[in-house]
């Protein structure tokens, strides 16, 4: 009997920024082993903005719970582990976890011929950044440099098997800043929120890079957060205090894993495409074109995409009021928009929309991907 | 050759509060007879909220001007012209003014025999209600009297054929309170903002008494938002400081009346029920079940929908937070999910979508209504 | 018997941004002329920032009703009377009107040799501005000469007895900067929204050029927006859409005008600088020093007073959350925090306290001015 | 040499919700013994509303860092040190920690005679509440023995030297709720939300029983939460999720303890009432009356108040705009209002001003505390 790695993608709904009891029963339950994560996206209910303390809160939870469960230190889950916590669940938005957890799978001699692509996951991280570097051309190689080693380690040979890649990448702060100047270096801004989207952006251009989305002609330094005609497809970018090195999660397909789980994307020119969702549920053979039926709707496990509100004030011409809002971020209004455009499709609202989509997907658009299970499964769990 | 009457339904995108320009060009370009407007219904940008004073902007500068252009005093207009705004365009709502302008169409004779249902408007208004009333049965029974004479005065005779019922009431005040007090007599509540919702409850009642939704025995006052199981699943009522009368809008389709359009409604059951959607667009036989072509979306001239959070906090199993934000209200979250629901099934953000949903469609959910033009078109306009 | 020019000073609570009913009792009650009105500045409870329609509202039933009690045309008002809103009534502050009212009085001969400095006003206008100019040289040194034939006007003489200057300035619009580039100019910024603060700024800084406050060759195009060392302590600066030019307000001292008010002012070093406020009381003679007792609060008829966080994110070494905090504009919080200082010294919250202090006042903090009567009045109102 | 309790406070301010590198270091230097800490109060900058999830942040890194500290488990430090976070810093309102921290203090025979009182703390617990007590006269009068017992703990035998008096207490959930009606109970409430104000309202009085405030005959299940004319003056309660019992900590003066800091208190009769904050500084002997003069600010460490906005929509006969704003929540309005005053008066912006003031001051008013050392110091620390 041969053996193929398979990823699984636990959904497990939150009642609040320090809720884990969801993971813990799984843990428990047996349905999880805590040795097999790799990563957990998570959608908290904060504003998603600056003062969103809601994703450090569930961070420093799910690193201390994960360090007891696993027997190690809080810095080596750190390291070990993505932990991406996205704020914001506006509109009708379900706060919730999405815990990746690799592990081995039998596949008995007759299937091993026929064995389709199935959902794969590779990690990476960078080296540690220089302030100088964050935001600039250093960081975008580094990054495709990473993801193409990610790709490696998952077995997807193809860039146009990449689906997802999730990149949590640094950012400056008045400390480094002062740290370059003192070494004679310029950085990408003095603004230190500023810097999260510069960093944001150069981690999208360099999954851009790294799978051919873009030419390497194409991406300089004046291009980052001002071309918004550069972009990934796939890249979803999240910057964060706690680390100086970019780590990176590619989720794509490949026949070197087993599993009933495939992914798809797509790329939502504006914040109402719901052409491009049906692009994402290509590899699931849908009965019908353009809408899911029940039974598949339930064999979604994952619905992953960003959401900004469009820079020309307008969708399909028509006005919109997101950027001239003083009372709710333009970030707010966008994630409400797009969890509600997704909900329409799914049926569902526990979705995983964030926001801050420098160089991800175009100007108002973005990537949109679904994780699913084929059916019926041809594969024994082992 | 027969004369009938016809309404059109001029939908209109606004720059601000304060912008009637489009309006003001249709009328000199010759498009919309000013003397036929019967009702302007409005999105407008503010919270939709307590403190939301674009609705008063809008409807200030709205009088003010068809007072000069129909040649009569503002307070006439007010009687004359139903002028409803809704606040609150959260996620991708798209401000604007749907003008319901009446007129009258020819049909040859041949045509006369074959006619189909057309959309058809009427008015009505309740007497003025005394401060006691509001919120009560006399309030409930006098509308659903209103809603029978405009029914009749549009020409429609079923219940079944009403997919609308737009109703603007009164609300109580201090001044109000403590009349009703000096005379003996109680009232509903002495929150004045409460008082909105109890004016809306008993006017949706009200509709639902008239079109048979509702039983007389089952309606009494101690219902009155606080039984959320009797609802209409047409009614949209809107409380307003500057009357004290209801006043009525019914929508339906009628043979008697002319014109391409027609109007169809469905019940959301909650705030991501497509099917309710596809529901009201019964009456335009899509080529596809479940979807719209880029064609029949060009049809759609209206959609009206009521949005609320779900009083249990949850969607379909999944938590929400819109109740427990207390940074946005939750009626904001409501509209920004509803209006992405919908946005994503019409390709198209000008939706009025409205909160404060008392009684109007079941909790968490609301009626959904659509008016748009069958095609081709068989009636010749005059 | 000596005739004297005099500024009354009303202030006016308001119930909403459309109610007038202050402003017509007086009116007709004979206690306002309102050909004598020169005017009017408002606090409205908007949110001071982007969306803040109450400003536009209040200025628009303002307009048409001084139209109709002065029997002139809107348009002619807009030319003859500054009305100056300013959005915003965080904390405890109380939304209201200030009507300055210039009439005469008369003064026995006896009185005219120990005339001292009263309460005067003078109003002047730039020529209208080009889009390009906006932000820049040509609005401040036009704003200076402008400040300059405002002080001839109102007969003062020197800089020293100016105590508050108002300007409305112009902002760019998408359609200005289109203007501005079509005949190959550049603008100040192609942000419309910074274009505010850009012409707000210019203005500060003329007005500092005119008083003496700064020097000719410290003020260039550069500075404007950037260099915060630069700054009037007298200037109150606000940008609208509906005007080209800058509309001056100049308020200070005058042996000229009689009456029984007087204006000092105070520059706050930051948000809860209560020694500025008592330097704006000078004046006054208080009877205690850094306290006002009862009756000299009942004396103060008008606080006028700009806020703005600290660009450093602390005041006296203490950090705030303001520029960190995403569901609050920073502008809001400042409003809120001044208002509740000065509502501590004055006991009273009908206070007009302002953002947007680009060049008015140091970094946090801003100028107070303080309109109050002299008691025991010398002076017979005639 | 006799021995007496002490009691320090130490205010340190903080970089964000998870931040306790002041503490860390002050405990680090030998300025603080942590086996010494009875109570940590915090400011933390969340909205102090519903999803403020800020305090359960800073709460959580506390308990788990003082655990370590001490050398015990972290479920032990909720029982053995009172921490009690209040959300909002609004307007300039800083985050801080206050630790109050119990030692002992030698006294020369000389000084055993002529000792002052000085600044001492009891704290005691109630038993655990049944869901049907909470809000209701069982948490009243169990309230009222805990605070009798702490003032025994505390060697203060007046209630006219007890200044202050910190509750933290349990609320409602819907778990509780359904715990009491499978019993067979009511509750005092069926909304959670609205549980927390009358668990904090029924602790309020139970602190007025206690200190003679109030009559056992005026207090009655009925009163709870709607007769505000019965308050206590030194109460500061606040509800929170993880207790069933009530935790107290009283503040007084008493002859049995020693150090430089003694306590007063004032009750603000409305938010801007400073003449109550001078009440609060009788203790302190001021130079001059009414304010305080440089060296007198620098000897506060500690400056304690409630806010709230005025049900009658008006301070001093202005209008307010507080209870009315559906952007800003009203209890937001007011911290930014009387933290504005207090910084006024104070010079400073590490106060804690906190919300949901039931019964603790008068409507639209409340207690404020100042904790501040005499000088010069007249007792050797050990």
């Amino acid at each position: 009997m041969t053996t193929l790695r398979t990823v699984k993608v636990h959904r497990i709904g939150t009642a609040g920024p320090d809720d884990i009891e969801g993971l813990r029963r799984a843990i428990d339950d047996g349905e999880i082993d805590p040795k097999g994560i790799v990563a957990i996206l998570g959608k908290t209910e904060g504003n998603g903005c600056v003062n969103d303390f809601t994703r450090g809160y569930t961070s420093h939870v799910l690193k201390h719970a994960l360090a007891s469960w696993r027997g190690s230190a809080p810095d080596a889950i750190a390291r070990d582990v993505a932990i991406v916590m996205s704020g914001g669940t506006e509109g009708g938005l379900s706060p919730h976890l999405l815990v990746f957890e690799v592990g081995a799978i039998g596949l008995a001699p007759s299937e091993a011929v026929s064995v389709v692509p199935s959902l794969a996951v590779g990690v990476a991280m960078t080296r540690a950044f220089a302030p100088e570097e964050i935001g600039r051309m250093p960081q975008v190689e580094a990054t495709a440099d990473a993801v193409r080693r990610a790709m490696q380690e998952a077995g997807i040979e193809s860039a146009r098997d990449v689906h997802y890649v999730q990149v949590k990448c640094p950012l400056l702060t008045k400390q480094r800043i002062a740290d370059a100047h003192q070494r004679g270096r310029s950085v990408a801004t003095l603004d230190t929120y500023r810097s999260m989207g510069y960093s944001r952006g150069a981690s999208a251009l360099g999954i851009g890079l790294a799978l051919g989305e873009l030419r390497a002609d194409q991406v300089c330094d004046s291009e980052i957060c001002s071309n918004a005609a550069l972009y990934s497809g796939v890249a979803s970018t999240s910057a964060g205090i706690e680390l100086m090195e970019n780590q990176i999660l590619v989720v794509g397909n490949s026949p070197r894993w087993g599993g009933d789980l495939v992914i798809g994307h797509g790329v939502m020119q504006d914040a109402i495409d719901t052409d491009a969702v049906f692009d994402a549920l290509a590899p699931l053979t849908l009965s019908e074109p353009g809408r899911l039926t029940r039974a598949e709707r339930e064999r979604v496990v994952a619905v992953l995409a960003k959401a900004e509100p469009s820079a020309s004030g307008e969708i399909r011409g028509r006005r919109h009021t997101m950027l001239d809002d003083s009372d709710i971020q333009a970030s707010r209004h966008a994630r409400a928009l797009v969890g509600g455009v997704l909900a329409g499709v799914f049926g569902d609202t526990q979705l995983f929309v964030s926001g801050g989509a420098e160089h991800q997907g175009p100007d108002g658009g973005g990537p949109v991907a679904v994780i699913a299970s084929r059916a019926p499964s041809r594969l024994v769990p082992r």
